[in-house]
């Protein structure tokens, strides 16, 4: 259990794994974050990790609890390296609404061991915008980035 | 320029856009990242976010690198959320390895706008691994993880 509270939300799957109140099959845990196996992982050795801090979506998640999340997941990613598990390459891959494809609504970052001919890709990965889609999406970002990007704390 | 001196490839397209010596359609920077369109965008919106330090994969990142770049796309993801580009969600997704689809050998994390019917999907996500290679993996990741997780500066 943290010191200090943390948000938590008794209905959250991921809560509950952080307090110790449901099962999984842990590989890591610090104050900050725990990971463990995928209940439906793509190639063996898929590891989700996850802030201990409840947190639904990006918007909602702490600079100082999405740090120590990636931090994690960079080192997970040299442990599976490391484990039997086959693995060539890795993807960090991270879902933040209904429309990427999130189906827990507690931020989370997969580890996805890759290895040549395990049949995933990112289908569409590459397919090409027309230069004006480029421009405007840049006129807009940047727009949107000015002075709005600075650090902030939760 | 940065203060100090940092880890450079004069031959990485990367370090060059971070050094301001290759053109990149830029939308942030701050004291440790650089973030620029991708010249390939999957959806319009589609952003990179690059250390400005290099580093080759995962492994050679010094987490001082990671986590800013990190919070610098989570950041920018909402900024695609609120600039004009169609984004319903955001996919976080970062290559390591050629197995893992990585092209450009200089960590990147892609912010990749997402909307319902927009054609992408990570194709196998969701394929059911067998439960003797999950307990192999949990094995597997639980002795290499033991006591070899801790932060690292590098």
């Amino acid at each position: 259990m943290p010191d200090a509270p943390r948000p938590y939300d008794p209905a959250c799957i991921f809560c509950r794994i952080g307090r110790g109140e449901a099962p999984a099959s842990i590989v890591y845990r610090d104050a900050d974050v725990i990971a463990f196996m995928d209940i439906r992982p793509v190639n063996p050795g898929h590891v989700l990790v996850v802030p201990i801090a409840h947190a639904g979506s990006l918007a909602d998640l702490a600079e100082h609890d999405g740090q120590p999340m990636f931090s994690a997941a960079q080192r997970l990613a040299g442990a599976v390296r490391r484990s039997g598990a086959r693995c060539d390459g890795v993807n960090l891959y991270l879902a933040d609404g209904v429309a990427a494809g999130q189906e827990v609504f507690h931020v989370h970052l997969h580890v996805l061991p890759r290895f040549a001919g395990d049949g995933i890709r990112l289908a569409a990965f590459g397919r090409q915008q027309s230069p004006s889609h480029h421009a405007a999406s840049w006129m807009g970002l940047r727009t949107q980035s000015a002075g709005r990007l600075a650090p902030r704390r939760i």
